[in-house]
């Protein structure tokens, strides 16, 4: 990218003060599955919100209640601050909309500690394991799809790459494991940042898909820790899910950097259809 | 315990309504390590409180923000529901302490989405093991440590017993696993229940001390995640960190019932001391 030009991610996760603690912004339907907008996505512009809001910039510690679907368009994002400390600072916000009816409805709901990740130890003392996926290279691009055509507007958002071993749901033969994996990268060249993981860890396919489920797949409630600046180059993101029980499942996401770093992690609560 | 006996969880997180949205709670410091009370048990408190403002009576799933140490004694938990529907309702809460000044602080500000657990489909895929562990009387008591004295007044609330894999550093020999196992149980006979599991997650002594940590691991921020209304019978609880980086760490637990169903998951993030 040029420095004239502002990556995708940034442009469409922009927001603007209004007021002290209410931002505006413009959802894009480029990252939506259909009609819904990806839920990571939304938390990047909501994590931008509270990064301006907070005296601390880096997201360390957010969860948020996806309470009803985000349409694209217009939303407003307002902030509550808890506490601001020394090294953390903790605050709310609510993604709102005005629905066909003129009523302001709340979308999301989301609290968070932030800090400073640069200014954190270098000590690392990481037992976890990077996850045992095939070279970018040897990893298959939704561009190899039958049809090109059927790649949905979100997935042209990336430059994802994902393991063989993960995508036989695309061709009606799913796996079972629970299993999603793939290399990411913003397509139109970004690297990726704090700010930016809050996407990363919700912008593959479902783990669902490789159960066998197919259908919208709705989540309840993601948290995302981010424990360090991403180096540059591809991440590796692997998804787990263990404990699909009772009509909903737990997704885990672990984002590792080029120096086998593991910079976030995340778990969901979403809701498995029948 | 007699019909007429309460538990001890029970009036240590009784709340009382003050008006809509606001309750008053007395809490106990027998459920402290030294002065800090325990995170889990004041989660129990906020979610008892969340459990009466919203329409729906199980956490689903419920982030904590720790902002400030809460002190023993009177305290005031308000809530604010964000959205109620037909399977599930979302709603914050603050709990907030006078302090000796005779001002208002925030404590904990927590987020929940709540359903009824009673309602779930009963299809169980569940892929994750329990744990590997002795069983109970092979396990380990507190009551077994060289000077009972020296047991907190925290671990007199629970009949619990550990994995003598995992309480080297009671004896200073930690493992270096980041691991800790114990079966859960509290020592006045109550059973166990969506809102009790609350306090389980946070239960057991820190991993880190598993990691040759010594000193306090304040938790930043805890998400649980409840699953299922647990059998009765002792629980079997697993934590894990596999990321301790940067002067801090995450902590998984897992919750296991008698008929090896996974009833909890928990994740927090938590400041490991230099």
């Amino acid at each position: 990218m040029s420095d004239a030009s502002i990556s995708e991610f940034d442009r469409d996760t922009a927001v603007r003060r209004l007021s002290p603690g209410e931002y505006a912004t413009d959802l894009s339907a480029r990252w939506s599955f259909g009609q819904v907008l990806n839920g990571g996505y939304l938390l990047g512009a909501i994590g931008r919100a509270l990064a301006d809001a907070l005296p601390h910039g880096d997201p360390f510690t957010i969860s948020a209640h996806y309470l009803t679907a985000t349409a694209s368009g217009p939303a407003v994002i307002r902030t509550d601050t808890a506490r601001t400390g020394r090294s953390l600072s903790t605050g709310s916000a609510s993604l709102v909309q005005t629905d066909e009816n003129g009523i302001e409805v709340e979308r999301i709901r989301a609290l968070a500690t932030y800090g400073d990740l640069d200014s954190l130890t270098g000590e690392v003392r990481t037992t976890a394991k990077p996850p045992h996926m095939p070279s970018y290279e040897e990893c298959v691009s939704t561009n190899d799809a039958p049809d090109p055509s059927l790649i949905p507007e979100f997935a042209r958002r990336f430059a994802m790459r994902f393991d063989p071993a993960t995508v036989g749901w695309a061709v009606g033969a799913p796996s079972g494991s629970g299993e999603m994996r793939a290399w990411f990268a913003f397509a139109d060249g970004r690297e990726s940042d704090p700010l930016s993981l809050l996407l990363t860890v919700d912008a593959l396919p479902p783990t669902a898909f490789e159960l066998g489920v197919t259908g919208w797949v709705p989540t309840v409630e993601l948290t995302a820790h981010v424990r360090a600046r991403p180096a540059p180059g591809p991440l590796r993101v692997a998804l787990t899910t263990r404990n699909m029980a009772g009509g909903y499942l737990e997704e885990d996401a672990e984002v590792w950097d080029s120096t086998d770093r593991l910079v976030a992690q995340a778990r969901q609560l979403a809701r498995a259809p029948h």
